[in-house]
């Protein structure tokens, strides 16, 4: 890998610090690593770093700890499986679950695992495919492209390849990146909710924190567990304050390289509309969990995603209201528009993407509440609905060539499909009432009773009704049923009278038509114009800039540090005897009763969380925090208050990542969970 | 009075049409109505105007129609005193009520209607007692000056007469308002909610409407229907398009001449906050109502109430990110500033009072979690609480001096205070658990786990023990209770173990503190320079700016004239026809049984709701539109989409009021309801 120079992004700006960045494996600023570290990954350490890493599909980022398939994450990122495989009987999610035999381990129903085998470039070959063409042209003409080559990569062997297609820098850069798909993934470990969420929505984001949001998964290959030569160890001793350490993750999302126009759509528009969707949704899962224990936890997972999001949410919208901000983002911008306009060779080669941007936002602004209520996720909340789609354009795109379809229906996508479609899942059907209906009345109320496709759904039934019809009349509950559809392909669909197939046929044709216009009037504008921006930014500081997060693989370093809060020191360690001294009697902060009775035995001064500066996001939940020797000196589950504002960019002063001390994973194997088989098995 | 010169605050906006205006009756921009309508109101009319208006206390405007009391107002401006007069056996909200004789009339509790007799300038003698003050001096010698000035007002006759005073232009000038205080007032007609409020949330700040939102209360005197001579008469053929329309009412509150730091303010913090807080409970009581149907009927009026506030937060921050609106307003403060420094003694008089409400912006922005949480309204959603503040404060304020207390707690102000506090409202404990419990959870959430306060008040009790022991425990849910506590004075609240109190007792330092500092820290300074501001405005264009809506009487002059949305023409009227269209089988499209029933016998072509071009906001429910002769052709009882951001910029464009054609009403009361005693009471 080339030395390249370091200019940092922000470094210009008086009041902001910026510095991690989070790098792709193949760009790293080895330079500023060298000058700040005194430490330079060479290519062995970064080949077997890359192998050791693994992605959960559905969102998180985990690590390979032991040589026989076992993967360190998160308890949160793992909530959904434990949900699906509780019960009233069987309270995994609250009473926590270990498995003492690799018999014990139980499949979680969907999960998939990634391991990235190789990073290719493939640019050219989609620019050329796209070259000159605009709008649905050029939409259609990057899937076919897209789908050609990850379809290539994946070869014969769809079931254990997977190949994405990662947009950089906004389109200015294509990686192909090939993965080894692990489907067979099964719990192992996670600690009790009480446990692994101690202080709950209050705590999250903030510090101190004394969180075990830990959880051991194990990916099986061929009915065993898979041979996962390179993995990382844990060290429980940790890292030293102002040590190096560096996450190895799979950050979901930033937007640090957008233009002034579209930061402003998401400040006034579309983050302010998902707050407000979120609260609502808060509030009815919270009164609903109220009712009674059941409820509770049905939708426990459902109300702790939502809080979630809801904070971070909150935590972009006041980066993008704080003028400080703004005004750094606005002299960027005018920077490189002047760099731009310098060179009139250059000025003519790039034109003016910002106001082809800009113009495009008032498009997306106008499209934004059809298409959010039609097309868009979480556009129903309703599981028959979502299963529903997915078999209605399932049977369509199948009819076509793969390079025709729309991406998630290519054949490299169609084994996730499969996966999700056909997972065992529970439904309750009460529950899936009352999210249908409340998803029903906002869609009335986002695009008004005067609507026609409001008109259309909601004539004759009331929302609560409707909601009912397909919940107690949709057979879709049962896989079999799904699979049979699936399976029968268009002429299943057409011969269906399932309710949610038959109101989903009806909708389809107005919501691909929303999608495509959002695809040629906005996103391809989009990108057409970002990736001319990304070009000239590459022309001006070459990749010393590092591209916004896909939930691709990135490094990120830093140091463990604390920081200052309206001017006193927060001190960048947790400690066993802390938890404690936090606990009441009552939920959130109700100790387990496993860590009740452990606390005699217990090391009172181990450590148990930590902050340090590395830069992450949402998706970056269960990354390893390593040290320059490969060892986990940390596993990442959250940021502080502070980092949320990292969607736009980065504060050195004050933006921290969380992560749970590897002295309190180990005490708490040992001494709290008895999982003594497991121990010996990471220390192997 | 003086005829004034007409120069309109945003006249020179190239996108903005500003005009109407919400004027005081002391004030009206006569010659402007003379040109456009060839009408000027004289001193007749307007005392006749002035007397027949009324003002509903708890939030609302009416008129009195008849010479018997009775008073015009909307169906939302009853609900709460409808919903406590209703029951599991007698559901008045949702069945309607109809007093067939005066004797059936029932007491509304807790409401007070006041009648405007007299304006005074009393401008003078607060700037002489609170000369060169600041900080709390200020506040305190103003609220002295004030209680003193309202007490001399009221006289010995407190229960029947009310005194405000009304502070114009942010405190430029002080008016006091005197009113005949009418507290025994009686429900004499309200439709069902389904009439009342057909389309529901759905349609609610939209058009086109088919609204019945209109009631009649009576107000009595010693037992006895009040005599009031001057009312207005209802002209059941309303006005024509164009026509010249006035509103008499009471708008709540606007923002219009506030500072661009001020509105940065709410734009980027209170506004929101608000919202997060309004949606969440919004969900929250959506799921409670959606229980069953008792829980509907609790919940019924305070969701209805959480949804409009919504609408109209949402409609004002719309306002506030329109790029067009704050431009105009830092347009408008330049020139002023511009003015300002234009002349050196000008400057050395008014100083730099934008700069100093800035600063006051860091204090107020920094204070609102703990102000809002401990002090501030809706902090505790907790009838008990409620309550209990009410009773510890009273008690500590009424041992000192009148002219040392807090305002609310001044002789001119406590029958109110005895009005609400001795109250007979249902109580409902469920309902008042669920409530507290949630707000425990958000005082948590904005204070954090680690802010002493929360610690103090959790440490020991979860929010849902703590709600359930305020709840089950305390016994001032009967008022004979409240009223022993309340004439007990000091010694009775000090003796009290009521939970409810105790909890209030050990709150009230705190809260008192953070409220003193958000007085002198903030209010005082916003206070005293937009004092300066107000002067500096009135040196630049005289009183031809209309103040603030402060909740006293403005007339507002418009015509009746639709808009275009989108393009496309939107019709003034509907009619009785579009109802019956617009109907579906269920709520809120599901008609009323009587509406059912009397199909046949309505005029389908009688006028239904109407927009016009008045210049209302939130207060002006209930307002009469009144024509040049004085007659009612229409009852506010919304805005359109657009009014909303008519808390910062009135825009002539869109901006419309919505009302109740009197045509609907004489039809429904006539053919719908059997009410042939009231039509012709309005006929006399």
């Amino acid at each position: 890998m080339r030395p390249i120079a370091i200019a940092l992004l922000l470094a210009a700006s008086p009041a902001l610090h910026a510095a991690p960045g989070m790098w792709t494996l193949d760009n790293l600023p080895k330079e500023e690593m060298t000058r700040l570290y005194g430490f330079e990954p060479d290519q062995a350490w970064l080949d077997h770093a890359m192998r050791s890493a693994a992605r959960l599909a559905g969102g998180c980022s985990g690590s390979f700890v032991s040589a026989e398939g076992l993967v360190l994450t998160n308890h949160h990122c793992v909530m959904g499986c434990v949900s699906n495989l509780s019960s009233k009987e069987n309270d995994y999610l609250n009473k926590g679950f270990l498995a003492n035999t690799r018999e014990e381990e139980k499949v979680c129903p969907g999960t998939e695992i990634n391991r990235l085998e190789a990073i290719t470039d493939v640019t050219a070959r989609v620019r050329e495919a796209t070259f000159g063409l605009t709008g649905k042209a050029y939409i259609d003409a990057k899937n076919a492209m897209e789908a050609k080559i990850a379809s290539e990569c994946v070869g014969e062997d769809a079931a254990n390849t997977r190949c994405d297609i990662v947009n950089l820098y906004q389109g200015g850069i294509q990686h192909l990146y090939r993965y080894t798909r692990f489907s067979d993934v099964r719990l192992v470990f996670a600690p009790e909710y009480a446990a692994g969420f101690f202080g709950g929505d209050p705590d999250n984001f903030n510090f101190p924190r004394y969180n075990l949001d830990m959880s051991l998964l194990r990916v099986y290959a061929n009915g065993k567990p898979a041979q996962t030569k390179d993995h990382f160890t844990i060290n429980p001793k940790g890292a030293a304050e102002g040590e190096l350490v560096m996450t190895l993750g799979h950050p979901g999302s930033t937007q640090r390289l957008l233009t002034v126009a579209q930061l402003e759509t998401q400040r006034d528009a579309s983050l302010a509309q998902r707050l407000f969707s979120s609260y609502e949704l808060r509030g009815l899962l919270w009164r609903f969990s109220g009712e009674n224990a059941e409820n509770a936890r049905i939708a426990q997972s459902a109300l702790m995603g939502v809080e979630n999001g809801i904070k971070s949410s909150v935590g972009r919208l006041q980066a993008l209201v704080d003028p400080l901000v703004m005004d750094e983002k606005r002299r960027a911008e005018e920077e490189l528009k002047a760099f731009v306009a310098a060179d009139a060779a250059r000025a003519e080669r790039y034109g003016d993407p910002w106001s082809e941007i800009e113009a495009a936002q008032v498009v997306a602004r106008n499209l934004a509440p059809e298409y959010g209520s039609i097309e868009a996720g979480g556009t129903f909340m309703s599981q028959h609905l979502g299963w529903a789609r997915t078999l209605v354009r399932g049977a369509a795109e199948r009819t076509k060539p793969n390079e025709e379809r729309l991406p998630e229906y290519t054949d490299a996508a169609l084994p996730r499909v499969n996966a999700s479609l056909f997972a065992q899942t529970p439904l309750y059907p009460e529950y899936e009432k009352i999210k249908l209906q409340w998803s029903l009345e906002k869609l009335r109320e986002r695009l008004t009773a005067d609507n026609a496709f409001v008109r259309e759904m909601l004539a004759i039934q009331s929302p609560s009704q409707l909601a009912a019809s397909i919940v107690e009349g949709s057979k879709l509950g049962d896989v079999a049923v799904r699979k049979a559809l699936w399976e029968g392909g268009q002429a299943a669909i057409d011969a269906s009278d399932d309710p949610a197939i038959v109101l989903m046929r009806r909708i389809d044709p107005t919501a691909r038509a929303l999608r495509s216009r959002m695809e040629t009037e906005v996103e391809s504008v989009e990108r057409r114009a970002a990736e001319r921006l990304a070009q000239a930014r590459f022309e001006q500081k070459g990749t010393s800039v590092y591209p916004d997060a896909t939930f691709s693989l990135r490094l990120s370093h830093g140091v463990i540090r604390g920081w200052e809060e309206r001017g006193n020191p927060v001190s960048p360690f947790t400690q066993v005897a802390g938890l404690y001294q936090r606990a009441t009697g009552y939920a959130p902060y109700k100790l387990a009763d496993s860590w009740l009775k452990a606390k005699g035995k217990l090391d009172a001064t181990a450590r148990f969380n930590q902050v340090s500066t590395n830069d992450i996001i949402g998706g970056n939940s269960g990354s390893p925090l390593i040290n320059a020797k490969g060892e986990v000196v940390g596993l990442i589950f959250d940021g502080n208050i502070h980092s949320l504002g990292g969607s736009y960019v980065y504060d050195e002063r004050n933006n921290r990542a969380v992560s749970v001390h590897p002295a309190a994973m180990m005490e708490a194997l040992k001494k709290v969970y008895g999982a003594q088989h497991l121990v010996k098995e990471l220390q192997r």
